[in-house]
């Protein structure tokens, strides 16, 4: 292609209409069509045919999560769900509303009561609980699902006309109670779910650059760019659902970020309608110095200054190769050394992940029912090689799970590269094939959390990152931590405490932590999870450790932020908040930014 | 290396002492050192021996300069500098003065006119021009130079107490008008010089960070971690005498940031001294999702929101090899489009910038005198199989330098790749030699400009990043929109317009240019100049070129803002000026953030 011809600018079709298979759960992760269940034979299955393990009887998860969480788990022995628990009437502001109608078709318009209970929370484990088991407090009093951004525009007007508090809402993916909402709210909350702003508004292939309407979803943005050959790379663990305002909003960061970069090295330009009109520039460049950059503050804003409305991404070719590895290490201390000698002095592949024993057994628990004596065999010969010949410990030996992406060639480099020097640390190829599936189960994981909760079993994740030389201890620290205070509590069965090496970075790295425990006779165990959360935040700060590397703040996190930043840092941040929007109609309060 | 054993950190020794031989000018850029001539012969020589040309005659270059300004440059016929020329009497605070006595030693303390001057400006042709042939007007009464972080603190307090303006001064390099002083300050106006805050303070070779004080100059940051066998790779055109905080305060750009990125890719964390305290966090994380982020508002803020005091950047082992390059291309766009093609295919190289025909003849004409026949033969050699036989026309052929770091392997690579992409636009290789001597004459070329204007040529260069398919473009729109001014306003010899690319993303490249015309006759022709960038300009955004890809705005280029942001956006920025600094304390009044 030229540069020098006239741009080659793609304008795709109209906004892409969804359709009924893609329907999501309302009281549980994922899309309806999937879900685990306990069969007759006491047998986990995941229903429906969307993922590779869809239909497929898990035989050994059942027993291993018994086994490690020291509980055994049972078809009969169920903790109900109530969903959906109470849900509060809505506080609706008439003037507020016959002011919609200008503007808004009524079809644009939900009061559902189900519906405004999802747009009230997110995934954490509390707010998964609470929406089951007890009840979620105040939520949004109405949804309302803009198309284009004039009508956002309008929509924050009347919003401040008429004192309502707006809450963007993109995937609801969020584990750090952003949508949750102010008890103390007395004004109607809005939520401005932004799932019908999802058009790809133009492709310029030439200087591959492509504008994106901010409710896109990852899974679209895919598939639409996928069209024409084309990638965003972006790709988080919530890329199914999470929207491209979302990821700008949290400061995401994807799976194959060695190749393609964290959202804030993607984002080329954003457009933002505040409190005080439209935040926006004239083109989106390469790269530039005209000053203060406002633009930048949207990384991280978590709904607090306005709707971001549309982003100029980076895009790229789909990649002439992909292929997947995985290596088995004999302890995590040596996967890590060997990441370490990675960053250090090769270009990384896509995605280097670092599963620690924990991990590396829940996914052999993931495996399916074998299919013929031929698999079982494969499976134990390499058992015997891998413990008797290699020496290997099962307790101890953890896996490294990688995608490689990049031309023939490239891809050949890295992978000469990456297994000489996993050879240093007695790392063993244990093939594409365990790669490809340690990816592709990350979609179907996501869903377990929520079908062991009702068999007593709570879970979530958090995550931190920090520089290399303090990584190991951190871990050690949390683990420690939380088995301590598990015990110190005379809690039931085991705490279980997990950890993965999720991102690299030649300063450091991302550290990706489980917690998991039995709960059954416990008291409020939501709470007890938060309480146990916080020792770990405690001791991950403690540790070195930042507060977040891609979940963000929110309201969960919020009580953490003075003792990351100073004292001016945080007046700073109020400041801000308070002039640029006076009357707090972006009134998410995530970060403690309420306007006070 | 292990990364599980004690953090490698190094505490480098205390704060180097500048020594004289590092002595700056104060009418004219670089060291005192150096300086160009013409000597009896009627040739330029280079006085010193610092650089490589120093010491050296180089025959073509009066000649050269005079043929395409159609302006007969010599010896006798020069526009005598009156520098220094009027210096305005100080404006000082007496309560302020005796304020500082509390926290400065007398030595930190500075009210010596020139020095007042030389912290008033910059080195735009304006202020240039100004200090030898006009009057610079309003200039800082006091030049501090605070030695630690605390002093930045207490200063800004006691500026605070008595409404005293204060303007960091970094490298004096800016062409931004930055540090010049609003003509209608009646305040007691404070540069804050930071030369003296130079210290590596740790260098942490594991996590590979190093935190460095914001008055590091580039030239000393690079001597002292090369001890330890590494870099920042941070290289901008004014390495030798920008500094850390005046990088972060204008956004730079490096040469090599194919390698190392720019300077918002290596800088993890900033420390700020604001008006209402400290902006500062406990630790810097690889990377992390905490929140609005206020760091980043830091690059490009020029001296509006505090005092950069320190930053902990990435830093890098040197590379192993460093090798040089440079390709013939037979015109600029086919030199384009190979550089297209590259960002397409392959892993740049550290740099790679693009010469337009009259900056390859002037690279030409800064060839010393050949020392002996070997070297001309050799020449007249390359010249013949280049126009004879490759059918080079001299008149449009151009030349791509190249710059290659990195391992053995990468360089081999890279170097394989690059001549493969340029033979596709017959690209000949030039040779590592003129490579090299591309890169080094950067330097000295930088003294070429105050060199001739008292020879009565004006001369300054601006530039912009803008998307490939509207580049080419851009710079004809350029080059014709200037002749089209200069031949309209009846001004003597010849307008010359020369562009180079320098560098090079995925999705544009950064266009630098040089404007430069002979003046004699010519009344006010520094405001003339100003004029013709102005033209420019006013094409470079009609072309869909930025406002700067990384000089900055200072005071030159902010009435352009409103034209490249929403009314919003302004709006904004004037908000967050007024509440983070109310008093306007920091008072230089870049980008129009006067407080007002």
């Amino acid at each position: 292609m030229s540069p020098t011809e006239v741009p080659k600018i793609i304008k795709p079709e109209n906004r892409p209409q969804p359709s009924p298979d893609e329907a999501e759960s309302l009281d549980v992760w994922g899309f309806r069509d999937t879900h685990f269940e306990i069969n007759e034979d006491g047998n986990a299955i995941i229903r429906g045919s969307r993922y590779e393990l869809s239909g497929k009887e898990l035989p050994r998860l059942i027993s291993w999560v018994s086994e490690v969480a020291g509980y055994k788990i049972t078809r009969e022995d169920v903790n109900r769900p109530q969903y959906p628990t109470v849900i509060p009437d809505p506080i609706l502001a008439p003037l507020f509303l016959a002011e919609l109608d200008a503007f808004l078709s009524p079809a644009q318009v939900e009061t559902d009561a189900e519906n405004r209970l999802r747009h009230g929370h997110g995934h954490t484990q509390e707010e998964m609980y609470a929406i089951k088991y007890g009840r979620l407090g105040r939520i949004p009093d109405l949804v309302v699902y803009p198309e284009n951004e004039n009508q956002v525009v309008r929509l924050v007007e009347a919003a401040q006309k008429h004192n309502v508090s707006l809450i963007p809402y993109g995937g609801g993916t969020n584990v750090t109670d952003a949508l949750r909402c102010d008890p103390d709210e007395r004004r109607t909350i809005v939520s401005v779910d932004m799932h019908r702003m999802n058009r790809i508004l133009w492709i310029d292939r030439e200087n591959m650059m492509a504008s994106i309407e901010a409710g896109a979803v990852g899974r679209n943005i895919m598939s639409g760019l996928k069209k024409y050959g084309l990638t965003m790379g972006h790709e988080p663990d919530s890329v199914e659902f999470s929207t491209l305002g979302g990821w700008v909003a949290t400061n995401a960061s994807g799976m194959k970020k060695n190749r393609y970069g964290n959202i804030e090295d993607l984002v080329l330009d954003v457009t933002v309608v505040t409190a005080g009109g439209k935040l926006e520039r004239t083109s989106a460049s390469p790269r530039e110095s005209v000053g203060l950059d406002l633009r930048r503050l949207m990384f991280g804003s978590e709904g607090t200054l306005g709707i971001i409305t549309s982003a100029v991404v980076k895009i790229f070719p789909l990649p002439e190769v992909q292929r997947y590895g995985s290596i088995l290490f004999p302890t995590f201390e040596q996967g890590f050394r060997f990441m370490y000698d990675l960053t250090r002095e090769v270009t990384l592949p896509a995605s280097v992940r670092l599963l620690d024993n924990i991990q590396f057994h829940f996914g052999q628990a993931l495996k399916t029912k074998s299919t013929g004596a031929g698999a079982d065999l494969k499976s134990k010969i390499e058992k015997f090689f891998v413990l008797k010949v290699k020496g290997f410990d099962p307790d101890k030996m953890v896996v490294c799970t990688l995608v490689f992406e990049g031309s023939r060639q490239e891809v050949g480099q890295q992978e000469r590269d990456v297994y000489r020097i996993a050879s240093r640390y007695r790392g063993m190829k244990a093939g594409s094939e365990n790669g490809r599936r340690g990816y592709q189960l990350i979609f179907s994981i996501a869903y377990i959390r929520d079908f062991l909760m009702p068999y007593h079993i709570i879970a979530e994740s958090f995550e931190t990152s920090v520089p290399w030389s303090k990584a190991l201890a951190l871990c050690d620290n949390v683990k420690r931590r939380l088995a301590d205070e598990y015990v110190s509590r005379g809690l039931p069965g085991k705490a279980v405490c997990t950890a993965r090496v999720t991102q690299l970075y030649r300063t450091g790295v991302c550290i990706y932590f489980y917690f998991a425990f039995p709960y059954k006779g416990v008291a409020n165990p939501q709470e007890v999870y938060l309480e146990l959360e916080n020792a770990a935040r405690d001791e991950i700060l403690k540790s070195g450790g930042s507060l977040s590397h891609h979940h963000g703040v929110g309201k969960l996190r919020r009580m953490y932020l003075p003792r990351i930043m100073s004292e001016t840092t945080m007046r700073w941040k109020h400041d801000l908040k308070k002039t640029l929007d006076p009357q707090n109609i972006f009134g998410s309060g995530n970060q403690g930014l309420d306007g006070r």
